[in-house]
Parts: C-alpha cells; sequence; structure tokens
C-alpha cells in the first residue's frame, strides 16, 4: 500500500522531515527570518506588470512575483507543517494573507492575480500535481482493491454530491443549477494524499480501514475528475448556446468519453509510454528522462483538452501508466524514483498553484454573515457526505467511523475544483463569484484541518489496547 | 581546474554519455524514431494560439509548442553529440529546420516564434544557464588565475570588437554605429562551456595551455557582460531619447555601475546567500534548496534588470557566490552538487532558449549572396581577433596558436549576444535585422563548429609524443 503514500514527493528533505515531524514547533526562529526575508520581497512582487523598459522586454517582474509566491508558500508551509497539519494549508494560507493586503490599504500585488505568466506557472503546476498522483495510484493494486473500497468512493461522490447540491440551492436561490452542480462537485473530492499522509503519521498504515480509504480515495480521484468532465462540459455547453439540455444523452456523452479518454489514454499509454522511454534510453545527450516524462504528460494533457476535457485528467492518465520499469534503460535512474526526476520542478510549480488560490479569495466576503453560514452548512454536508459512505464497508468488525473520517478531507484536490470553477465564466460571470469561492475554500480547509485529529482521535478509541 | 568543466550539467546521462562518448554513429534508429515522434508533433505544435474553447482559458497549445520544441531540441542535440559536437548546435539547428517550414509552404509554427509563455521559458532558459556558468566559474580560482589569461582575456575582448565593429561597418553601409557595435560585442564572446568540453575529450584539461584558455574565457563572460550592457544601455538611451551623446562619462558609468553591481552582488551575495540558505536547512518542508537557490537567483537577475544591466548578468553573479558549503545544513544534499537542484529545471528549460534563437534564424535571408560574403568575413575576423590574444601569454614555449583556437567557439555566449541584439527595438526597428541575425548566427555556428576539429589538430601537431 505503499504507493499511495506521497512520500517520493518530499525526497529531498525526506531525511530530515520525516525525523522532527512529530517535534511540536521548537524553534521559531528561521520562521520570523524567513517572514522578514518576505515582508522584503512585497514590494518587489508590486513592480509586476510596470511594463517594459526602453527596446527590451522587461521580466524582473515575473520573477519577482515568482519569488514571493514561493517565498510565501515554504513560509506557510513550514509553519503549518510544524503545527502537524498539511502544508497545502500554509501555502493557502500565506496566499490569502498576500493577496489580501488590500485590507491594509495595500494594493501593489493585485497585478499578480491575473498576470498571465504567473497563471502558466500555476497551470503547470496542477498539471504535475495530478501526474504525481496519477504516478502514486498503482493501476493494478487499484483494480484489486476491494468491492468496499468501491462501494465506499462511489457512495462517498453521491452523497456529498446531493447534499451540496441541496444546501447550494438552499442559501443561493438566485445562482442557476449549474453553480449548485459545481458546489456538489466540489464536495466530493477526497485527499489521498494528506489522509495518507495522517494515516502514516499515526501508524495505522497497514490497518485493513487504512486500505479502505486509501482505495477508495484513489479510486474517488478518477470519480472526481469523471464528475468535473460532466460539469465543466455541461456549462460549457450552456456558456456556448445559452442553456444546456438536461437529457441523459449528453450527460452519458460525456462520461463515456471520459471513461473512454482514460481507458484508451491507459491502454495506448502503456505501450507506447515504454517504446518511447526505452528508445530515449539510447540517447545520449542530458535530461532524456525529465524532458520525454514531461512531454509525455503535457502530450496527454493536451490532448485531453482538446477531447474537451480537463488538462488534469489526462495528467492523472499519464501519471498512471508510467513506473519504474518503462527507466529500466536509463543508468541514471537506478537510484532514483520516477516522482523525484520531476521532483524539482513540481516542487516549484505546484506551490505557486496553491499560493494563487489563495490569493484570489477575497477575505473580506467572509466576514459577511451568510457567507459564514453558507460556508458552515457546506462543512455539516461535506462532513455528513463522507460518512454515509462509510455504510459501503461490506466487512464486519470494521470501525465504520475511522473510514468516514478518513474520506473527510478535502485538500488540494476539493481546491483544484474550487479553482476551476472560479476561472469557468458563464455568461460574461465565474461560476464560482467571490463569495461562492471563499465559501467553498473555506470548507476546504475546515474539512482538511479537522481530518487529523478526528481520525487519530477514532483510532484511539477503537483500539486504545494498540495505543 | 575541475570547475570548469560542465560535467555537472551532464549529471543524469553522464554514466552512459561518458562511456559511449568517442564511439562515431553507431546506430541512427532511435533518432529517426524520435524523429518520426516529432514530425507526428508538429500539427500539435500549430496549434499554438488557436484562442479559447467556451468559458475556460486553453492551455494545451503552449504545452504542444513547448513539446515540440523539446523534442526538436533532444533530436538535434542527439544527432550533433554524435558526431562529437556540441549538443548546443543541434538545438540551434533543428530550431532552424522548424522555423523556416514556411520554405516548404508549412506555416503553422509561427505562432510560437512570438508566443509570450514560451518566450518567457526560453528566457528564464537563459537565467538559469548564466546562473550555471557563474557556479561552474570558481571565484577564488578565478582570481587567481595568472596574469597570462587576464592579459589573453582583455585582448581577445579588444580585438574582435575593433575587427567586428569594421567589417560591420564595411559591409552594412546605411546600418547605424550601434548595429557594429553590437556585432563586435557579439565577436567578443567565448564559449567557457565548448572549449571545455573539448579540452576534456581530447584530455588535454591539465596543460597550461588549458588552464590559460579557461582562466581566459571565464574572464571573458565577465568582460563580455560589461560590454553586453555597455551597449545594451546605449542603444537603449537611443531609442529613448533618439540619440546617445558618445561622450565617455556615460559610458564610464555603465561600465562602473556593471563592476558595482558585479562586485556589490558577490560581496553582499556571499554573506546574504548563506544565511538565507543556512536559515532554509532549519525548514522540514520539502524543496526548500531548490526553492531558495531559485529565488535567490531570480532577485539577482531581477534586480540586475532594475539597475538597467541584462537580467543574465545578475544571473551569472548569483551562479558566481554560491558554493556546496552554502548546503552543509541540508541533509539530502550531501551526495548531490548545487548544478544539480536545478538540473531538471534548467535541461527542460536551456534548451527551449536555443531552439528559439533558431526558430527566429530566416533561413532565406541566407540565400543571399550579400549576407553570406558578410558572414564570411565576420568568421574571418571572428578566428583573427581570438588569434590576436594569444600574444597576451606570457610563458615561453607554450603553444600560442592552441590558446587562439581554444578561444574561437563563440558558443551559447555569442548566441545569448546575437538574442539580445535581435530583440532589442530601437525606432521601430530591431538592432539586428533578419539578414545581419542570420549572418551573425552562422558566425557562430561556424566557429563553434571548427574549434574542437582544429584545437585536437594543433594540440596533436605541437606534442606529437603525447599522442
Amino acid at each position: 500500500m505503499d504507493v499511495y503514500f506521497p512520500e517520493k514527493r518530499r525526497s529531498y528533505e525526506q531525511g530530515f522531515a520525516g525525523q522532527k515531524n512529530l517535534r511540536i514547533v521548537s524553534n521559531i526562529g528561521p520562521i520570523l527570518a524567513l517572514g522578514a526575508l518576505l515582508s522584503l520581497t512585497v514590494p518587489l512582487g508590486a513592480l509586476t506588470s510596470t511594463g517594459q523598459t526602453a527596446g527590451h522586454v522587461q521580466i524582473s517582474d515575473v520573477l519577482f512575483a515568482l519569488v514571493l509566491l514561493l517565498l510565501a508558500a515554504k513560509l506557510g508551509g513550514e509553519l503549518l507543517e510544524r503545527w502537524r497539519q498539511p502544508p497545502v494549508l500554509g501555502e493557502l494560507i500565506f496566499g490569502m494573507l498576500l493577496g489580501n493586503l488590500t485590507l491594509f490599504g495595500y494594493s501593489g500585488l493585485e497585478a499578480i492575480k491575473s498576470h498571465p505568466g504567473i497563471a502558466f506557472a500555476g497551470e503547470v503546476g496542477v498539471i504535475l500535481l495530478l501526474f504525481e498522483v496519477g504516478l502514486e495510484s498503482n493501476l493494478h493494486e487499484l483494480l484489486d482493491v476491494g468491492k468496499s473500497a468501491a462501494l465506499v468512493a462511489t457512495l462517498g461522490v453521491v452523497a456529498p454530491m446531493l447534499l451540496g447540491y441541496g444546501v447550494s440551492s438552499l442559501f443561493l436561490e438566485e445562482s442557476a443549477w449549474y453553480v449548485h452542480l459545481f458546489v456538489g462537485a466540489t464536495l466530493t473530492a477526497t485527499s489521498v494524499g494528506i489522509t495518507a499522509r495522517v494515516l502514516k503519521d499515526i501508524g495505522k498504515m497497514d490497518t485493513r480501514e487504512a486500505r479502505i480509504i486509501l482505495g477508495a480515495a484513489v479510486l474517488d480521484d478518477v470519480l472526481g475528475l469523471i464528475i468535473l468532465a460532466v460539469v465543466t462540459a455541461l456549462t460549457a455547453s450552456i456558456a456556448s448556446y445559452g442553456a444546456a439540455e438536461i437529457s441523459a444523452i449528453p450527460i452519458l456523452t460525456i462520461i463515456l468519453k471520459s471513461v473512454g479518454f482514460l481507458a484508451i489514454a491507459v491502454i495506448l499509454g502503456r505501450s507506447l509510454a515504454g517504446k518511447v522511454l526505452a528508445l530515449g534510453s539510447r540517447f545520449r545527450v542530458r535530461g532524456m528522462p525529465v524532458v520525454l516524462t514531461l512531454c509525455y504528460c503535457f502530450v496527454v494533457a493536451g490532448l485531453a483538452e482538446l477531447v474537451g476535457l480537463a488538462p488534469i485528467i489526462g495528467a492523472f492518465a499519464a501519471g498512471l501508466v508510467l513506473d519504474e520499469t518503462h527507466y529500466r534503460g536509463y543508468r541514471c535512474m537506478n537510484s532514483i524514483k520516477i516522482g523525484e526526476i520531476l521532483s524539482p520542478i513540481s516542487s516549484v510549480l505546484v506551490p505557486v498553484f496553491f499560493v494563487l488560490i489563495g490569493l484570489r479569495v477575497d477575505l473580506s466576503s467572509l466576514f459577511s454573515f451568510p457567507t459564514l453560514k453558507f460556508s458552515l452548512f457546506l462543512c455539516i454536508a461535506a462532513v455528513i457526505g463522507k460518512q454515509v459512505c462509510s455504510l459501503g464497508v461490506l466487512e464486519k468488525g470494521l470501525n465504520r467511523f475511522v473510514v468516514g473520517a478518513g474520506m473527510i478531507p478535502r485538500g488540494e484536490v476539493g481546491l483544484i475544483f474550487a479553482g476551476i470553477g472560479a476561472s469557468t465564466i458563464v455568461g460574461g460571470q465565474a461560476v464560482f463569484g467571490p463569495d461562492i469561492f471563499s465559501a467553498v475554500i473555506l470548507m476546504v480547509m475546515v474539512t482538511t484541518l479537522a481530518a487529523p485529529p478526528l481520525l487519530s482521535t477514532l483510532f484511539r478509541i477503537n483500539n486504545p489496547a494498540q495505543e
């Protein structure tokens, strides 16, 4: 089951991160110092989009903006890591802080939010993230995972979808049905990475509950991506034709297209990727594994977009296909896992994506009581929705609450859905306006923060003898 | 002297590249196969800038364009590597082929040439390249390098500058003086990487000649960057005010600014970089060495641009400062060199830069006799100019021709200068129009191709006993 654990993403700091993982905040000095550094770079970031000097296009603005986002990501990630929380939340929170400096009268960073170069870096970041998630999901183990996991995953998608749709239509009376659909879709997400991390931290990775949770969470990724495809395609058809025919046929078409694309990408990919990589291993120029891996990921992601799906679906399919055996021909790869080849690139671009999501959260909209109330009910729907899925556990004698709790964190997957909701435009308006976006992000944060303590408490209550 | 050798850039394929290096083209199969793959992606690359689907910004166009450029770079690099030539020439040639498909009636790739996302990737690529050159240049060895190297470097800059200016003003009568200046500046470049690579390949790295060549080549980088700063600043002042005062004072100001910036960046950088990296080593989140190294490089590059210098000058200064001792705190860095941290990123972005340079070469302009004649005389000036510098060798009994030949290849440094010339606009016109740009690129290619066989022949003539 080790494949699910995103340890390989953390290859560089593996050694000391693992060792110090369980200490509580021991030394705040470096954080304060990097914080000071960050505050120094804020005015530099403000230079973004100041234009050109005579004759030559300026790129210092983009460079400074990238530095600012990267430092914010690492500082936020570090703080949350020290509080034994998922670092992605720190990236989000620091993005929110930077993005809401306007509340304190500082609007120098507004240009970063819509800078095309930065946005592209973030887009590639999320593509690489889904590629890595795909890499970590072993296809065979995925297919072999018990009926329980499949049932848990299905229930864990259907229940939150319905509840989310319900809460949304209750609170957002004047919004269109596709907004409710998008809210529901965001609620279906489950973050494999965060759950796996928590299970490993509390030493419960080899329990049957953990196996079911992780199997279901990986299946959830696939189901979630299909739902995303359906929802975005429906919204796109509204954007194009003014209204979508809500009949079963177009929805079925999209589902078939998604499943078909995933199937073709996986089947064709398995033989093709192997051949291309074997070919590359006979090359002598440097960087072939990195370049070919990246090209493969980009081509499948791009093809997914061409057939009308989200690029991340293609990236996931690309990652699902590759495994160590494809790299046998590369001597340099003997001691390196695939995830590590792209690790330097993804460790730079993935945080950019999450800080950008944070940047776009309008904190002032959270100060309104209706938004907070909406978000609270979303949280309740999110928790109940995933508790329902524990009914899918067929085995007897297992702790169903643990399974339900393990499915709660929305994590990065929820953020990706929310981000797509905010960047999808229908009739000149984003599907997720600032209020809905903020409420959804708050829900993602609450569920992600709540899961780790909840999970370890529930495990402890169930098996006090093991403690 | 090992520091000068760009072996670390080649870390990934080190093993088998080194081993097979001296075989002649043994197996053309994989190259043909990747060539077929490349031709398949050409239509995909043509999708660049096709716009948006309903509601969501398309990124597949940029992804496909990147894949196309990367495959072209690797294929070209591989071909030249097998012919024992510098891979960078292959990247250039394949870029030229792709960029000139219009000659065969195919114009699908024109959008890539001016795509802002791709251009940004290339710009970051060249910044990383100069950062790596800086990393490979050890500051102490640079300062300790003998008087000969300093003299050789100075002569190797002054003579080609004057000759280049002369040839340019002879052939391009209607061009302004700053065009001649830019041509001269491009002739001053020396490629440390290519010369070091050749010397290592023929096993002459530990000769006194080699030490002088490499010391002078590194000093040439610094002098060349200062000349670049002076030339671009002069041209920028023309672009802004219509004409530049050609008095000694502004030129002195720029030289002082360049030297001052380099000095401050190196002195401040030495203490600052160490502190920031030591700080980062106490962090637990993953990717700190990559992110901090990149941030440091970007900040110094951005600051260079802010004070009116080229960003690559800052990147070089940033690289000059960092060494292994700064990374002592990172356990994960015990077995890794600094160059390797960024290697996956640079091995993707650096080739993009060179393919883009190739893309912008208009082959049809090379079919004109005046351009070819101009280029031929540029080549002669380039060779003679660097032979002059061998007069700077103070030691007796050394082979001066070898030193002169070792300084001939312009390589990536010459391409960078040419690229800046083509992208600097004065009075609505590029300093290097298509004809001049093509002629200069041809000169860079000829000098780079000529140096390796020339160098090994001259070494053989001089010391036949050693063969």
